[in-house]
């Protein structure tokens, strides 16, 4: 096995954050290709380096020899498949389809909130999440189910992750809590210790450290302010 | 082992339909859980009988004793591991890695498609369809590349479905061709052929006959007229 994995920009793109957390969590060995934001039109190049391996132009992408995997869960399925002794879902059956049931939510849900607070690691916007707050009453009802959700997960945890130790969910809800982090959202004292654990862990931190590094401003990224 | 399947109106419930298939075409028995779609309000018979089994309070979920799985995708998963001879998946761990990254497109993706061609099974709108691809292109785009998209994955397929035989990418497709065949869209030969092949499956024909005895008529899901 010799794997890439095509990922975006990591201060805001989430998607590529997912499996690239698993990997790096798992250590599986993987060649990083990362393919800058630089536009979403057919010209752009990371629309002309996606396509060709991706007929959905989006990233994540992993390459396994001739095999392309697209989309982050798909991936994720495939890495768990691919090296059964690692724990990358949890390992009891029931556990397992909670998990499952978890995160396809993450997967095609939350909108509101994706819309309104892109995630944008270097920064840190408490102003813009009180007004999303008061002006979209979806984004606050999402966060409020989202607290009680994660909430009784957590309780019911045997570990400090969703189900006990780290695994492919806390890998889709890691990227939520750093846009609850980055628009300073109030959140319960569980979900909070929860959100510091993720960053804490070894691979979200490393993430976090170099998309702290990169130096790009994406407007449409970022349409509550000018310039980083 | 001891299914139950709780779904929505068979003529409009797309999540529904895909667990549904899966579950009749590999003949494996669960009792089926019809809960109408009275509305979507916290106070509906539909989320006050849904929501103390699943917190997203949506269909479809299935329960195995005390396990309560949500999410179409969650329990395609479930389902295959829990039946390892049934080939839910393509059995060709490369081709089950495609299948599953086309199932996810279809988990997240086809959004314009979704908003302006509810499923319907029991109308036929040919004009409708027109309008909408002439004051939406975005539609008209989407419905381009799942054309073509289809298409090649159809001409390199051994079999008649996306990958060979009947699998989980077929069932999550099926309400999609339905949407396109309600509303008369034109497609390529080899779609419009894999459409037919789809509507003469047993399973999909079963649950296609179930829709049209349904007599809702339910105006949230029928922007577009005013009574069936």
């Amino acid at each position: 096995m010799s794997y890439t994995l095509y990922i975006g920009n990591k201060n805001y793109s989430t998607w590529s954050m997912r499996p690239w957390l698993v990997m790096k969590h798992f250590q599986i060995d993987f060649t990083e290709q990362l393919v800058r934001f630089d536009g979403f039109a057919a010209d752009s190049v990371f629309k002309q380096t996606i396509l060709p391996l991706n007929p959905y132009g989006t990233v994540p992408v992993l390459t396994d020899g001739d095999l392309v995997v697209s989309d982050s869960l798909a991936i994720c399925e495939y890495l768990a498949e691919r090296h059964p002794p690692l724990p990358l879902w949890p390992q009891n059956y029931k556990a397992r389809a909670r998990a499952r049931s978890v995160v396809a939510k993450m997967h095609n849900g939350f909108n509101h909130i994706r819309r309104h607070f892109p995630m944008n690691i270097e920064a840190v916007l408490p102003e813009i999440g009180q007004i999303v707050l008061r002006d979209f009453p979806a984004v606050k009802q999402e966060i409020d189910f989202l607290d009680q959700h994660l909430s009784s997960l957590l309780a019911a945890s045997a570990g400090k992750y969703l189900f006990g130790e780290f695994s492919i969910a806390d890998a889709f809800y890691a990227p939520m809590c750093l846009r609850l982090k980055g628009f300073q959202i109030h959140t319960s004292e569980i979900l909070a210790n929860y959100i510091n654990t993720l960053c804490a862990t070894e691979a979200v931190a490393a993430w976090i450290a170099q998309a702290l590094e990169e130096k790009d401003f994406i407007a449409m990224d970022e349409p509550y302010r000018i310039a980083r």
